[in-house]
Parts: structure tokens; C-alpha cells; sequence
């Protein structure tokens, strides 16, 4: 199953505010780019692939409006800085007569990666096995069936999921509040576990792997994703649990030669010590918070991309 | 610094309620075992040397009011299972004539345990360096300056520390509500981090030590602490951030003679879909909320007792 985290109707975008769910179901209108900026910096959505997507949309309606193009288009790009999406849409919607048509076209190739990505990264799997995943990869992520989660859900059609164990995903819970939400509508059987419960699943042995997206691949392989990825890549090191990386190429950023290259973004302190407008923290208290962190390529097993699986040494300035 | 978490008075035990920390400071008033045990099981206090007081005292006030002693000791000893103070504090309180004195011995005992911990455990730190912690281990889960919270104490006091980083625990978040505002207190540089970002923090390089307390060690060494205990023990053993584990000899369980021996606590699904009373996951989500983990033996450099700094191979049976 898959359903649609934006939807373009009636020249505006709507948005379903991620931040709401799962407690209910509330959609943005926006009818500027940067009602679509802020949806993208204030996290309303969220998901490499799908920020790029609304970008496209935020320069189709900054055209429709008769917006300044250079304008809308550094202003949507400076909303997040590491997901390598954004800026690989923008690039590819300026370049375009027609933004909507290109907006359009970028949601419908995204959409065909995903089961793309589903069906190559469905194939690694070939015992019954339980899996563990990060943060959120499925349609609210991106369009269609998802990356991680497009391959977890394609490998629970084919009878090889046993369960699907999602780390909750802090701080802003997307495990917890977005993936656990996804999987249950699938009917996927599947356990939340506290992102500190990572060790003692993987010495269980009851997990076979570990599948999580990315927000910017570089050249040689090593990725940046969602906070708690480097925790599952080096645990499953120590535990023979391999990492699979899923994404669609426009994750790959060959101008980033190393992870060394890549900006981390890191985010106010509030989504620490403050949960759904609730203080937990003492006032004042410092907090780290990089909203990712970089797993060097020789702890990926495999990525997938829509045109299959990549094994290590990674080499994308050629393959891409 | 240090202070008290339960104080003694009037025939009565008030008990820090650290739920509610760090908003507000209440203070509950047990005046029956019963009370203490109902404070015990749904965490109003917790903290393996402080679990062990408290009950105690509770075996105090059931002799005050007449209570069957041998009831009173089932009841306080059902709470939690992991904690192993617990039953060597109940054991010892059931030998004595006056358990009130016996009580306050005990607390005694535990408060000049935690200055030996503390002096024994900062002479590990030779060169000035920043260490990460897990859970709260300070004087809101013992009585003193508390165990792996001690020797960071100490160590600040010799100028050996550069800065803590605190995991702030889910899911009850002990790291981030109890740690904090003991460090604040103190006026110790630190930051609190996610549980997921242990991996890229070690990977820094900046941090010389993790240290940590323990609920129950086993006679080899191997020790259950708080959930999350693990991943530090595993990512710090690959990047060669060495793991030390602080805790009183009433922590060692020599009847355990491996981890295999020692019962994990499952807790509640409520303490990870809910926050303050907030729902943050969809209605039924399964979870798996272990409140402890095991860390093997040869991933520990060195347990930390009043007895001094013990190096593997670990032999309890031998040492205690």
C-alpha cells in the first residue's frame, strides 16, 4: 500500500502536516513557495526524496504566481541543507519551460525508483527474516511505496518478513510516530523499540538486517542519513547484521567525494528538551542535536538505487 | 554537590518524587511499606543504591507499624527484578533488631561507598578529557555524589574534565531530566545528547571515557544496566572509547554466575507511546521496552567498586 503525503490540486499544494500525526490528519494549503519553504524547514514534511518533490511544486507555484525564479529557488534551497534531493530538483524543475509538467514528472520518476529500489532491495533478502529499520522511509517520506520501507514492504508480499523492528527515532520520533503508523496500515507485524535497544535486538540474532534511506550519498559510498543510522551500522558490525542503504539516485551527490564533504545540519535545541510542546529537560540545558550523521562506505553492505544493488568498493562518479 | 533523594523524619519517609523533576520538586510521604513499594515499582524514585535504601526504610516502617516482616520483605523485594541492592539491602535490614538503624546504616554505608567509587574511579582519568554517561547515576540514584556520577564529580573537582555528554535514556529519560539538573547544580560543562548520536560523538574523537552505573554484576563481570548501556560498550569498543562501570559491591550478585543468570524488566508500552500524558505513537502500537541490557565482560575496562578499580578477567566470587 501507498498513499500521498502532498497532492496538487486546484493550483496549490497541499501538504499533510507530519508533525500532526498520527493523532490526526490535517493538510496544509499553500499557495506560495514560501508557504512551502517554511512547511519544508518547520518539518510540517519530511523525507529526502519528498523534499525535493515539494521544492519542485514550491517553484512551480512561485512561476504560477509570477515570483521571482532565482528568488523562490535559493530561498526553497536554503530550507535544509543536507538532503541532496532539494537542490538535484530545483536544478532539474529550473531548467524546464513547464514547472508544473516538471514537478509532475519529477513525483512520477520518484515514484517508479521506489519500486524499483522495492523490487532490487526485495531480492537481497532471501531467508524469512526479522529487520530492523531508522526514522521514516515510507510514502511519507517520499512518493509511492517508500525506500527502506519500499523494500520492507515489497519483502513482507513475497513471505520473507518475519517482523520489522522500527527504532522510535530521536528526537523527533518519526519511528515512533510515522513508521509504526505506515506499518500498521500494511498489517506488517513490527515492534517500536527506544533507539538505545539497538545492541541488545542485534545480539539476539533474530535480525537479519538492517535497511535505512539516505539524505546524500557520496561518491565513494558513504552516506548520510537520519541520527542512529552510524548506532545500527556500527552495532550490526559487531553483530554480523548487514546495512542496506536505499535510496533513489538523486540521494547520489558525486560532488560530494567523501562523507567529509557533506553538511550536517544540526537543529534547535527544543526538539530535545521540549516534546509536543511538553518541557522534560531543565531550563537552559545544553543539548547536541545533528539531525544526521555519516556512515563511512565500508559499513554498507549494499545500496540500492532504482537501478539496483551497488556493492562496495562504490564508485557512483562512474555508475550514475 | 550532593543531596538527598528520601530523608527520614518523623516517623515517616519523604521521597523525592523525581517523575516529576526537573519541573517541580515534590516530595512524597510514605508512611506505610506499602507505600514505599508502590514508590519503588512506578519509579517516583529509582537508581539501583537508592532502590535498596528505600526499601530499607520501607522495612523500617513496616516494623514500626506492626506489619509481618516477612510479607513486608516479599512485597518491597517484588517491585523490580534487576536491581540487586534490592535484596542484598531487604536481607540485610531482616537481620538486624532495630531496622531503622539498620536503614540508616545502610544509607550510610552507600553514601562512604560512593566517595571511595569516586576517588578510585577519577585516579583512571589521567589526561583531561570529556566522557559520556548514560541514565542518572548521581545523588537521585544513591545516597552522595553517586557512582559513575561520583567519579565525574571528582574528576571535575581535579580539573580532569573537559565535558560530559549525557545520553538523555529513553524512554524515561533520566540522561536528559535527572542528569542534567544534577550537572547544572554542580556547574559541570555538558551537553545532552540523543541516544542515536552516541556513534558519531565517539566517532569525534573528543571523548576519552564512557562511564556508566550498574543495576546487578555478575560474578564475571558481565553487568545489566539501564537500556542503552550496550550500544555505548559496543560503538565505544569500536572506536576505543573504553567503557567503565561504577557501582557499590552491594551491586554484585555473585549467585548470577553470567548475564545469562540476570532477569531483564519489561516494562510498561506506555513509557515509550506516551510522554507527560501526551500520546506521541498510533493507538495500539507494540513496542519492546526492555529497561535493561546486558554488556559482556570483555567490554568493560574496568568495574569501579569501594574496593577499588577491578581489571578483567573479572572473578567476583573470589574478590568480594
Amino acid at each position: 500500500m501507498s498513499f500521498d503525503a502532498l497532492c496538487w490540486r486546484s493550483g496549490r499544494l497541499h501538504i499533510l502536516d507530519q508533525r500532526r500525526l498520527p493523532a490526526e490528519e490535517v493538510w496544509i494549503e499553500a499557495s506560495t513557495w514560501q508557504d512551502v519553504a517554511v512547511a519544508i524547514s518547520d518539518m510540517a514534511l519530511r523525507g529526502a526524496p519528498l523534499i525535493g518533490i515539494a521544492a519542485a511544486y514550491g517553484m512551480a507555484l512561485a512561476q504560477q504566481s509570477g515570483d521571482g525564479l532565482g528568488i523562490a529557488s535559493k530561498g526553497l534551497g536554503a530550507t535544509r541543507p543536507t538532503a541532496v534531493n532539494l537542490f538535484a530538483a530545483l536544478e532539474r524543475v529550473s531548467q524546464a519551460n513547464d514547472m508544473l509538467a516538471e514537478a509532475r514528472a519529477i513525483e512520477e520518476d520518484e515514484r517508479s525508483n521506489n519500486d524499483a529500489i522495492a523490487a532490487a532491495g526485495a531480492s537481497l533478502i532471501t531467508d524469512r527474516t526479522s529487520v530492523v529499520t531508522i526514522c521514516n522511509t515510507g510514502s511519507l517520506a517520499t512518493a509511492g511505496v517508500g525506500t527502506a520501507l519500499g523494500i520492507i514492504r515489497r519483502a513482507f508480499q513475497l513471505g520473507k518478513i518475519e517482523r520489522i523492528f522500527a527504532c522510535e527515532t530521536r528526537p523527533r520520533l518519526q519511528g515512533l510516530r510515522l513508521t509504526a503508523w505506515e506499518l500498521q496500515q500494511d498489517g506488517i507485524p513490527f515492534q517500536v523499540i527506544p533507539d538505545g535497544a539497538v545492541a541488545p535486538l542485534l545480539a539476539g540474532g533474530e535480525v537479519g538486517f538492517a535497511i535505512a534511506g539516505a539524505d546524500r550519498i557520496a561518491a565513494n559510498g558513504d552516506t548520510a542519513n537520519k541520527i542512529g543510522t552510524l548506532n545500527l551500522a556500527t552495532i550490526g558490525d559487531a553483530f554480523q547484521v548487514p546495512l542496506v542503504i536505499a535510496a533513489p539516485t538523486t540521494t547520489i551527490d558525486t560532488r560530494s567525494s567523501t562523507g567529509a564533504d557533506i553538511t550536517i545540519e544540526e537543529r534547535a535545541a527544543e526538539e530535545i528538551t521540549t516534546i509536543d510542546g511538553v518541557r522534560v529537560a531543565p531550563e537552559g540545558c545544553p543539548v547536541w542535536n545533528p539531525a544526521f550523521d555519516i556512515t563511512p562506505s565500508d559499513l554498507i553492505s549494499a545500496i540500492v538505487t532504482e537501478n539496483g544493488v551497488h556493492r562496495p568498493p562504490y564508485a557512483f562518479e562512474d555508475q550514475v
